[in-house]
């Protein structure tokens, strides 16, 4: 299995091969791979290279390192419910395809290989859900990196971003770095930059008085985990961009394949939120940017209530909740 | 003159004297010295450094190159407005004061030292006006760095937490970093820290689910310039800020001297807005933030209007606009 470390954007280009499952783990824990449906695809296939070895083994053992894999893959990000939705469909596609272990491989690698394609097809969906919302001209906000560094496709809330300049209308886009990762500078930046997409970025404070200046027409964002009454987690500052778009009425969606919704879910306060380690926040290139004395708080995604929410794009077009999958 | 280079918090404490004008200057627009109460302290005091060799010229002579030292000093940043409030008192008593520049220059060093103790008194009755705002328990939400290190005394905006911790009562200051220099992270938590008040350390964009949250009693922040309907400049993110306080029903203050409001402004309007370089958002520590062929947008401050602020906390108590000097 072949990345792109995103720990090295944009300065460096890297690319690395998983060769095990314990490895891809890792590449997620550590945000080489990262965005929700990207992760989702890169655990599928982590199951994939995990099990390469035990295509020799008895159907049980291979079952049983099946589910030791889905609990180690599932077990490094907790927030994003795609992750937990492949592994369930991986496992289940396992158990019901009859026959020895090389069989239920071939299944497996072939299931990985369905979830990539759908989600790039789901990716061009949203994008055409979301097309009449970037008329030209028009300037977009966005915040992380919901873009085709995050998916199998051409990303997110991205996707209407990517179809409105194939369509050759002129769009521009504000980038919120979004600290502390910075996906948004680092990532989401480089991807539209390398697309030709015009892009500015600004300090995630900035949102609030470009908006107060109409220089905002419509905010897209991605999302990590969508609870049945339509309540998301996404990346902390969504929230803060939520509330300031509906104070200056300027139109906020979440967009998000529908993997993301997870109906077992009521509301938000039922969505788990990953503290991450405060390090993001401290150091940077080797720097100390905070006192060690100081205490620091550092929770990955914030929940942004539906009553926020315009509508959300999804691969089954522009939707409002309530939700089941 | 010596100061504390505010550029290498928190990783070292490095004092520079300066010995001119010009190198005043260039501390001010490196922001090895910022705040807007200390930049009007430090811009008197620089005229007195670079008038030092002067004392033997002509009246005249004095009077033209003290002219052309503030006009140099003036020019550093445009947004705070202590720094002219500071010069043209520097030049009026100058003026005003008889006799030839021996006189004169000890007139301006000893009007420099005025400024600088009536700072310090200032903070402390900025303080005192804002102590019933830090009860016990209290948690406070405060953005950039409107602490001892950006005055001549105990702060603005951290003034009534200084106060409060003097008073024995129990505070924890949540603070937000403050891309893109970080003076929140860098300065606020270091002098906090090393005064023995909590505080916790946040990315700007986690705020508003703090706040969403009732993890935040009060914001307190500082201004650089306030017109005289109440509008005020602070540091980008400000407004942000001011706009999620509404939302949650958070009190916002306002805390500064006298000094920063601007009479002759009437709105916010009327307040210009400094655009610092690009490399502040793209580049820390010489690592590259964001690709090179991004474009970046980065207005050092915002202008947050008067109704979103709960009150100005001021050397002459609480107080509402308008405001004339």
């Amino acid at each position: 299995m072949r990345i792109v470390d995103q720990r090295a954007l944009p300065e460096s280009h890297v690319e690395r091969d998983l060769e095990s499952g314990r490895e891809v783990a890792e590449a997620i824990r550590t945000l080489q791979v990262r965005g929700a449906p990207l992760i989702g695809i890169a655990a599928a296939m982590g199951l994939v290279a995990g099990l390469r070895d035990r295509r020799t083994a008895a159907r049980d053992a291979f079952l049983a390192r099946l589910d030791e894999l889905a609990t180690l893959l599932g077990a490094t990000r907790p927030t994003a419910v795609n992750l937990r939705w492949a592994l369930d469909r991986m496992r289940a596609v396992a158990r019901s395809t009859p026959g020895e272990s090389p069989a239920l491989w071939d299944r497996l690698r072939a299931e990985a290989t369905a979830i990539w394609e759908e989600d790039r097809a789901m990716c061009r969906r949203i994008g055409e859900a979301g097309l009449p919302l970037v008329p030209d001209g028009a300037n977009v906000l966005t915040h992380c990196n919901a873009g085709a560094l995050a998916t199998g496709g051409i990303g997110t809330a991205l996707a209407p971003v990517y179809l409105a300049h194939e369509a050759g209308r002129k769009v521009h886009v504000f980038v919120n770095e979004t600290r502390p990762v910075l996906q948004g500078a680092r990532l989401t930046a480089w991807e539209l930059a390398h697309a030709g997409i015009r892009c500015t970025v600004i300090v995630d404070g900035a949102a609030g008085s470009l908006m107060r200046a109409a220089q905002v027409d419509v905010v897209l964002v991605g999302a990590d985990r969508i609870a049945a009454n339509g309540d998301f987690a996404n990346k902390i500052g969504t929230y803060s961009l939520a509330v300031l778009a509906k104070h200056h009425s300027v139109p906020f969606y979440c967009a998000a394949p529908s993997s993301t919704i997870d109906p077992a879910v009521p509301d938000g306060d039922g969505i788990p939120i990953e503290r991450r380690s405060v390090e993001e926040v401290t150091v940077l290139a080797g720097k100390a940017l905070a006192p060690v004395e100081a205490e620091v708080l550092n929770p990955a995604f914030d929940v942004t209530p539906a009553r926020y929410v315009t509508g959300f794009l999804t691969d089954r077009g522009l939707v409002k909740p309530p939700f089941s999958r």
